[in-house]
């Protein structure tokens, strides 16, 4: 963590223990004669300002406002006995340094995605999204109720953290393009911008990958510099104007087929609050993850009608395509395998939930939007 | 709501006035010259009882588990202030009478489907879900982003009461039948438990619909009373060991392509809780309902396995039977549009965001799975 983070982050400190008072002298003996207030009582009074650096800008207000909501949320819940001061990206830290600020204690709180820190351990990806992985609600059912949980508090631990879903983006697109990609050799020699595991098996198959932050894409798509580009989906990609840059929009995501985000907090801290705000704190996490994925899934219809209505020329990618990013993503889960053995560990609890949800997906949910979209014999 | 079950209420009551604890005195003065205990601080060591009945057997365990989820949450966010008591079905009140034993207030809570009581208006089954509506991550941004929530406040209010989503199914089957059906003649004169309005449906296409309570369904289908039955999803169906009572199971639920169960609360009752007390229940609830959809999405994969291994052999509908049922529900649809303009304001907001949101599933996810199911070309 740089230097002038830790400083900012002295300025102002995440949990205010000023406010934190205990009942002494003859108000206190009162208090202990009233069944009222019990020590438990007036224990319950201390309050707390956590403070929750984010990854986001203010302007993509579905991720930004989802740390909104969380902190609205955790005050109502607290009767304010609980402020939750939310901070977007570059405002206290920048956008990926949250994990780091919230693992020293520089902060209680952060909102962030697990896969921007792959460079720490790659196994970070299998928390936010993975190549050919779970929808957003296959990813839901894997953290929640498949085990995924668990490994990822081990891995977070390491680093003095605990971290909760609290957001999913639902399913995103496959990216703006400036040439249609009709075979695996189309890819070849592309400069595209794609971070994480996405972009490594697409530098795999011959593209030229530029990391960008968000407010750089829309010019270097517009100008030549790429010539394709990864967001996020339709009302997120309107808000960078990315259709106003690149004519195909390719469907569908392969690389996040849904991404959930982490409230994250520093496990020192959070074991330090009392047990009721703890468990406000994990249930607004519970509840944003939802929320999240409800907005996008409700916004991004109508973002999509504007953006066809608009010009945009939805593709899908060709199934040869997809076959060949998915044996390099096989290939590259493998190496990482190889190379750690939590990953090796994630990896494989992960392939059999996968695979195990897949059958039901197929089953039910497949079977009955082919019907809707009339591929059902 | 039967007279005995007014008498039982009344035993309990469901919010404890007794615990209402207000400081006066001696006690009163020490604590106002205290910067702690503000008038607004002991107000909140009020304490409340609050029962709630469920539409669940307990060995439903993901559906009455929901219901005990949220009475725990509460509790443990609460620090107690609030004790939720959480009866299964039969125990207070009937499965059904959960709607009528919280409007009258009998009970604070209820936790239910909305569907069940289409016959006091059929725009209840919005709710909970529609016969070739919408999917349940599709369900949860309707009533959560696209104004769905707004339409069943309406609703609710007339009755005195709010609910919030609390808890979905996912994608449900077709159900278990001891025939094929390969053509819509094979509906006609079927025997069928089929409940609300798909159970309308499918009577309008000839099948002679029997309701039966759950525990009944079993010797039902195994002694041939009936010829098919729909119950929930696989690990459900385990329970209720249908299959060993029909080889056939069908794919996918057109009746139910997602179901959101909902947590009730008397508008009275719940208009005297502190503020936040009131935002924990919200927010408890909004965390069961995901909890749930994330539960059955991890469980029905290996109980379908499970059942297919033990013998059940999973059918999907042709295209042809399920336009003929699409048709009906149209047409019923548009029927109970002209008797309740409550109805056919809802239909027309509905339907806009099914076809809204649609443009969107069907660009990503959907294509996504065909991809993984092989069917991309």
């Amino acid at each position: 963590m740089a230097r002038g983070v830790a400083a900012r982050a002295d300025k102002r400190s995440h949990i205010d223990m000023k406010r934190r008072h205990f009942l002494t002298g003859a108000a206190g003996a009162a208090a202990a004669a009233s069944s009222v207030f019990s020590p438990l009582a007036i224990a319950k009074n201390k309050t707390f300002n956590l403070a929750m650096v984010t990854s986001w800008p203010t302007s993509l207000d579905t991720l930004f406002g989802t740390a909104q909501y969380i902190g609205r949320a955790i005050e109502a819940a607290t009767d304010g006995d609980v402020t939750v001061e939310v901070f977007p990206a570059g405002e206290q830290v920048g956008g990926l340094e949250v994990f780091d600020s919230v693992a020293s204690g520089a902060f209680a709180l952060g909102h962030t995605a697990s896969y921007y820190y792959i460079g720490q351990n790659p196994a970070h990806a299998f928390f936010t999204a993975m190549p050919f992985g779970l929808t957003g609600m296959q990813q839901n059912a894997w953290l929640q109720s498949g085990g995924g949980v668990d490994l990822w508090n081990e891995l977070n631990a390491r680093s003095n953290l605990i971290a909760f879903t609290a957001g999913n983006t639902g399913g995103q697109t496959g990216g703006w393009f400036n040439k249609e990609i009709n075979s695996p050799a189309d890819l070849k020699g592309l400069k595209m911008r794609f971070p994480g595991l996405g972009g490594q098996v697409m530098a795999r198959a011959g593209v030229n990958i530029q990391n960008l932050p968000g407010g750089q894409v829309y010019f270097a798509l517009d100008r030549g510099t790429i010539d394709a580009a990864d967001w996020v989906s339709p009302y997120d990609d309107e808000i960078l104007k990315l259709h106003e840059a690149a004519k195909y929009y390719y469907m569908p995501s392969w690389a996040e087929p849904g991404a959930t985000l982490g409230l994250y907090a520093n496990l020192d801290i959070y074991k330090d609050l009392p047990a009721d705000i703890r468990e406000i704190i994990q249930t607004v996490a519970r509840a944003a993850n939802e929320r999240m994925f409800s907005e996008y899934m409700a916004k991004n219809g109508p973002a999509l009608q504007r953006l066809i209505d608009g010009g945009a020329e939805v593709r899908t990618f060709p199934a040869e395509v997809l076959q060949v990013l998915e044996k390099y993503t096989d290939e590259i889960q493998a190496e990482h395998a190889e190379q750690d053995k939590f990953y090796a560990r994630v990896y494989e609890q992960w392939t059999g939930f996968r695979d195990s949800v897949r059958t039901w997906t197929n089953a039910s949910e497949y079977r009955y939007l082919r019907y809707v979209n009339g591929d059902l014999a």
